[in-house]
């Protein structure tokens, strides 16, 4: 690390790499608006993360993502993410470095150079910022996530369902404040750390966690997690410019790029938000509930929906049609843009489209860390795609 | 670091040190006597460090103690200490290697070696754990610390009144978690990222801190502090054998070793004691307030004190006595033992003393950062002697 250090370019000729996507302005405007929509109501204001991109490649700086498989199985990666309530954030954007910081110090505790980044989650934050930090570095990005979704917490993710582990995670602060957390096999206490400091630091961190190696980001990530997002948002927009219908636009990207059916259940407004407001500082997420009143076909019904940062579970009229893993996005019925847990707002109207948890998040040891048990349901986890079989 | 590591004696040989402290059983036992008067009801359970050291001995492992003006300015120097609820520890007793583990690490974050440990506080058992630490790693322990006295928190030392840092500071537990803080100048931010991870490992971490060098460290430590403990408990220890007042001849070896005038202020037993439960879990801290009722030439007197984790203040029917960061020690009027906070209960009987802070702890700086306001008393800071001049 003492030479000039490589461009991304170089790095990847160095794996013998030819073939990889070219990362531009409208490229990560497509990618993150689909991985918004699959953020299930979290993951954050897209705006800041676009910024921050789009501030990289006004710099000159190139991003490129490449495939998960062509990867060198020694090549160290690791992931860059924000870690707090979303709302905090809204109020204090990221200065440019303090991703970068997180990724030197990472290396330092490591002793060895990170070669590629890998987003953590689908979210409107997290994913570009992923891009925004490899830029900056001048590593590539690998097509994968830990989620292919967005989830509340550090260790849900299929990383630590298939084995490995976030630690060392190194947390940081835009005062250059750093935490280095090294907890081992134990996710949890990793996720506890992470989520202290953050709340000690006001209330969010940036995080460079889950130094895999190249064998294991292949073994356990989400393959062709960023390649989904990106043709979902590509599919909507593409649905907004060709005034089409985003949401049949979106399940058919769904079908096309994944293979799965996601199910168009319920149009409504929003009539009622309990928030839990000490949830905030308190315990570092936004906590609570929203009701939504029918309207058109679904005139009389009324759904609802329990969050943690992200939509955690939908009941219409009672009836359980969506239990974690499996996602849930409402969007503008007119836009496809989501409606997240931390902007929406009394009065509100969307569409709620159910999504199934990729597979490698549905595994028993995926039920377990992040099923309806885990959050506090006495449910067994049935999949969306059972609970909505009418629909189909 | 990957040649034979040299043993204390050989470290002390290349400064070219010819005189030190060899510290036997009898040494530490004396010394932890003192330090746990010093410690101000705080400091822990003395067995619990002094079993740790003498295990050391039993390995035939040296114990080295040294002045700290013989220490060369370039020796990197580190505080171990344990932090976390004392009342946590006497149910969880530390296994050997966490203090190794956190001196590890901590020269793995810096890039260099640590040459020798420096007390954190008079204490129960961070007094004899920083002898542990050292015996354990081949060391030697400097004639300092960090308050001459015991404190609730971090960054209350003389180090950080006289501008050096507790970052990085590297905090374990006794399986082997890791979290490396490093906060630069904002030690009060590092003290809540400790307490954190202390919460989070389940109420007690062990901590690398303090990592000076040795020119800071003699500018800033309280010089000779081990020697003031070792002091006072050799005459504490010496009146119990002679059947003298221990009380007497701890003002006097005060009077001798540190040139100041402590004061007997109070005779009586405890008859309220309010404890705040929900503080052990919540914040890491021992909190509440005891009530003693006066005996023999105090009859029909009252005295109140609060902690948190070691007594704040001492109020005799309503009169201010004593101020942090003066020190107040409950002692057995018959053996001098000290009646800590986490083990005092209602019918304890003890004599109340209090001592001046040692003057690196009574800078403007000292009084803002430990001084009566920071603990939430609208008070000005008055010194122990002016508060009792009438009792000289």
């Amino acid at each position: 690390m003492g030479k000039a250090k490589k461009t991304a370019r170089e790095i990847l000729k160095d794996w013998g790499v030819a073939e990889f996507h070219v990362i531009d302005k409208r490229a990560i405007s497509e990618i993150t608006l689909g991985a918004s929509i699959l953020a299930t109501g979290g993951g954050g204001d897209p705006e800041i993360g676009l910024l921050w991109t789009y501030k990289v490649l006004d710099e000159g700086k190139e991003i490129l993502m490449v495939d998960p498989m062509a990867v060198p199985d020694e090549v160290q990666t690791a992931s860059t993410a924000c870690l707090g309530a979303a709302i905090v954030l809204t109020e204090k954007p990221p200065s440019g470095g303090v991703l970068n910081l997180a990724l030197s110090r990472l290396e330092r505790y490591l002793g060895r150079p990170i070669g590629a980044t890998i987003p953590i989650e689908c979210g409107g934050v997290n994913s570009p910022v992923a891009y925004a930090a490899a830029g900056e570095r001048g590593i590539p990005v690998i097509d994968v996530d830990g989620m292919n979704r967005a989830f509340p917490e550090l260790q849900m993710t299929s990383w630590v369902t298939h084995g490995v582990h976030a630690s060392p995670t190194v947390s940081v602060d835009d005062r250059e404040n750093v935490t280095v957390i090294d907890t081992g096999a134990d996710d949890v206490l990793a996720e506890t750390l992470a989520r202290r400091a953050a709340m000690a630091y006001g209330g969010i961190s940036w995080v460079a966690t889950y130094p895999l190696s190249g064998e294991e980001m292949k073994r356990t990530s989400i393959l062709n997690s960023q390649s989904i997002a990106w043709a979902v948002g590509r599919a909507v927009m593409r649905a907004r410019v060709e005034h089409l219908d985003p949401i049949e636009e979106l399940l058919k990207s769904l079908r096309k790029e994944r293979d799965v059916e996601g199910f168009r259940v319920f149009s409504g407004k929003i009539i009622d938000i309990h928030r839990d407001f000490g949830s905030e500082t308190n315990k570092g997420f936004t906590l609570g509930t929203v009701t939504m009143e029918g309207i058109g076909a679904d005139k009389g019904r009324t759904a609802s929906l329990d969050f943690q940062n992200e939509w955690l579970n939908l009941r219409v009229d009672g009836e359980i049609l969506c239990l974690p893993p499996d996602l849930i996005a409402i969007l503008d019925t007119e836009t496809g843009e989501p409606i997240r847990t931390d902007i929406m707002k009394y009065g509100y109207r969307g569409t709620i489209v159910l999504i199934p948890a990729h597979e490698r998040m549905r595994t028993p040891k995926g039920i377990d860390l992040f099923g309806p048990r885990h959050f506090g349901y006495d449910l067994d986890y049935v999949p969306v795609e059972d609970l909505n079989a009418s629909r189909r």
